[in-house]
């Protein structure tokens, strides 16, 4: 059986998730990107490739940062975009998920980003698409629940491309609450992908998913002993949320245990790279002198966001 | 007098209401939307008949999937699209809507896409820009209250006329919560200008305007007497809060005398369409198997809508 | 030291006052607004003067009205534009104003228009873009806390250059709530530094702010008195939250005292010309006669003001 996101050729029509994308079209996506990074530098930042394609960014939970970071790509390829906060709309008239996807597909929709508070709704948009509209039409997984967050994904992995080059000489940590991350889940599938030999979660015991381990990675409680000697560290955000739950004590306890400090950096290599897919807590899983420090490149993260959305976009629209 | 919608030339200025339009104009509508059909299947879905042109989306009353629909007609026909949404601005800074008109009139919009929820705003707002900027800008209805929903019509004859051809040969069941529908009077309006020889309403008493007959219409309070033979059945949608009220005992009450199912449809003429403006109460005025069954062109209506809404905007800026 | 608002050639790149801005400066944004003046009334209602840039509508305090001016002031100008609504998105997630903008200006954004609720935010995120970016961002003030609006401020001054020319013969009234108001500000510093010989304040003790003489103004708290023999009248809006207050007894006492009817307007000269930055109380600081009458020239200012945005986003970004 064919994954739902690969056409009848066995390219990429959807992109719900990396988990089984295999590494020759992460590079590809990669190297797409690559060839967008300028066009964002230039007077006219535009290019004409999506010229008169409508592209709904349909947004079942509000995030003006993910949903920007989609709409500028989209302007940037020339796209006409609309944006959709259903939260606010035909939801609150009782209006099926699925119905409302026919009525908006009806009106020629090319293609659509989805963010769901669901896990697995961008699927049951894909599939249902397929099967009304044939190939005819993208849908671009935004973030989904607990699952995944494909583009986050792409856009970690072009960063640590960018600064590391070679994936197969790596060790990565992915350091927080990884329960409940679909950053997390994007980034580690990708990283084993591409053959990065070790890749660390570095977590509280109520913070890790049961059976983290057969995703390939190592698991550390002890930050301090997961970071010796890795190259490339990822910190996950901390949602305010659970500090109101039974999961953790307070702030100040996690800054203490699992927050990255400059202390606790210099346990990494060198020339380790810090990510942070954002919106940071500063003062809780980082600290500010990190966040802002020398070795840090979470806003290069968000410029490279721009150029591989461009490119995931692109590629889908010409298969 | 002259009607508000035309222009001293008799030509159509503002597009209000569908009562009183003569036939020859709405099939020049018509025939203009059908030109635009295409334009939705190409590869670059654009055309740049209202470039430079600024169209305000004025909804004073939440409606996502209307406003979309008017967007996308604006961005295909290469118009600037600003959406004010009214309730969360200076309607609650308590400035008067003319006000509120003159000032976005100054910023030279050409044209005006009105939703509001009293019958008759977007007449006072027609009034008012012609008396303040004579014939050069334009004003939309885009549902007004209880009063009229005159796209929805259009998109509605546009679609029976694509699937029946001729009029004047058809019986249409117009059904379901007619008292408090904009799109039943739009419906009306147009079946009857466009030579429809019998046009029904169906629906339980409370849910009957006074005076319906005079519309033209035959009533029927039994739905299985009303859909013997029909060519058409507009559904209409049932609002939720009129079982809240006294009007309905339950929506399952509801549904056994007056959702369609396939058992009732089989009462209408085989090759009967079944139509919904949307959004749907699925199991409560039409049954899933008939939303989504071989007689239903519930989504061709909103592609036609699309088409017939470009039209619209065409012919008004053309005028 | 130089002011934040000017380059390293002494050259506008940001808009963050009138105070200090030279006369000569003011004049060139008013000259290029004049340009602009037809672009509005044309058929096609565009210049590609900002192709391929990117406007951020950065609104941490919610003002359709305002940011509908500018959002059309830049796609006139044929750049891309993104509405942020930020009290609904990232703040709410703890992110800090520098975080947010730090992210923003890694997706190349060009141009920041900025609203706050905190004097000051605008320099803030300005100094920020200049120690990050350098010369290449550039940050429009749309209004922060009680400080200024500067692009009122000049659309007020284009107003009064295109009706009264010569500012150095006037008497200018600026009238009603100068303690709360922004705009007040940015046209006193505006008069003052065109050259206007008298300035006039006309307000009740408790609505002027302490020292305003300072800033070169004549006081009247005798609204009769200060009206005598002026060329142009500014009303301010009164804001319904001060009336809750025990700044002011009660509208009605209000309109009596510092309301501009007919009666006060005729002890003005005859010529003179009416203001007022919008939304009018009408009622409450000014009556519907005057507001509706010969002399008011507010909705001119309205249309003004999209030239004079598009003047100022068009040097910033050539600068």
């Amino acid at each position: 059986m064919r994954h739902p996101q690969l056409n009848a050729d066995g390219k990429l029509q959807h992109l719900l998730t990396i988990e089984g994308l295999p590494r020759e079209m992460i590079h590809h996506i990669l190297d797409t990107a690559a060839s967008f990074v300028g066009v964002s530098d230039r007077e006219v930042k535009k290019v004409p490739l999506l010229r008169g394609k409508s592209v709904f960014n349909l947004f079942f939970e509000n995030s003006t940062r993910t949903r920007t970071t989609f709409e500028i790509a989209a302007k940037r390829l020339s796209a006409d975009v609309l944006n959709l906060n259903i939260t606010t709309s035909s939801a609150s008239k009782g209006e099926s998920l699925l119905d409302t996807i026919d009525n908006l597909s009806a009106m020629h929709a090319d293609m659509f980003v989805v963010r769901h508070a669901s896990s697995g709704a961008p699927y049951l948009i894909a599939e249902h698409l397929n099967r009304i509209r044939g190939p005819h039409v993208n849908v671009i997984n935004a973030g989904d629940g607990r699952h995944a967050h494909p583009t986050q994904g792409l856009l970690d992995m072009y960063t640590i491309r960018h600064f590391k080059q070679d994936f197969t000489r790596l060790r990565v940590a992915v350091i927080g609450d990884i329960l409940h991350s679909r950053v997390a889940r994007s980034d580690i599938h990708a990283l084993t992908t591409l053959g990065v030999p070790e890749v660390r979660a570095i977590a509280p015991y109520t913070l890790l998913p049961s059976g983290i381990e057969q995703m390939g990675v190592r698991v550390f409680t002890d930050m301090r002993e997961g970071l010796r000697d890795v190259d490339v560290i990822i910190m996950l955000r901390l949602q305010n949320e659970r500090m109101r739950g039974a999961l953790l004590p307070s702030a100040q306890e996690y800054f203490k245990h699992y927050g990255l400090t400059a202390e606790k950096l210099a346990l990494a290599k060198p020339d380790a790279i810090v990510m942070h897919p954002g919106p940071m807590n500063r003062g809780v899983e980082i600290d500010s002198s990190v966040a802002d420090g020398a070795q840090s490149v979470i806003l290069e993260q968000v410029t490279f966001g721009i150029a591989v959305r461009m490119a995931v976009m692109t590629i889908l629209a010409a298969n």
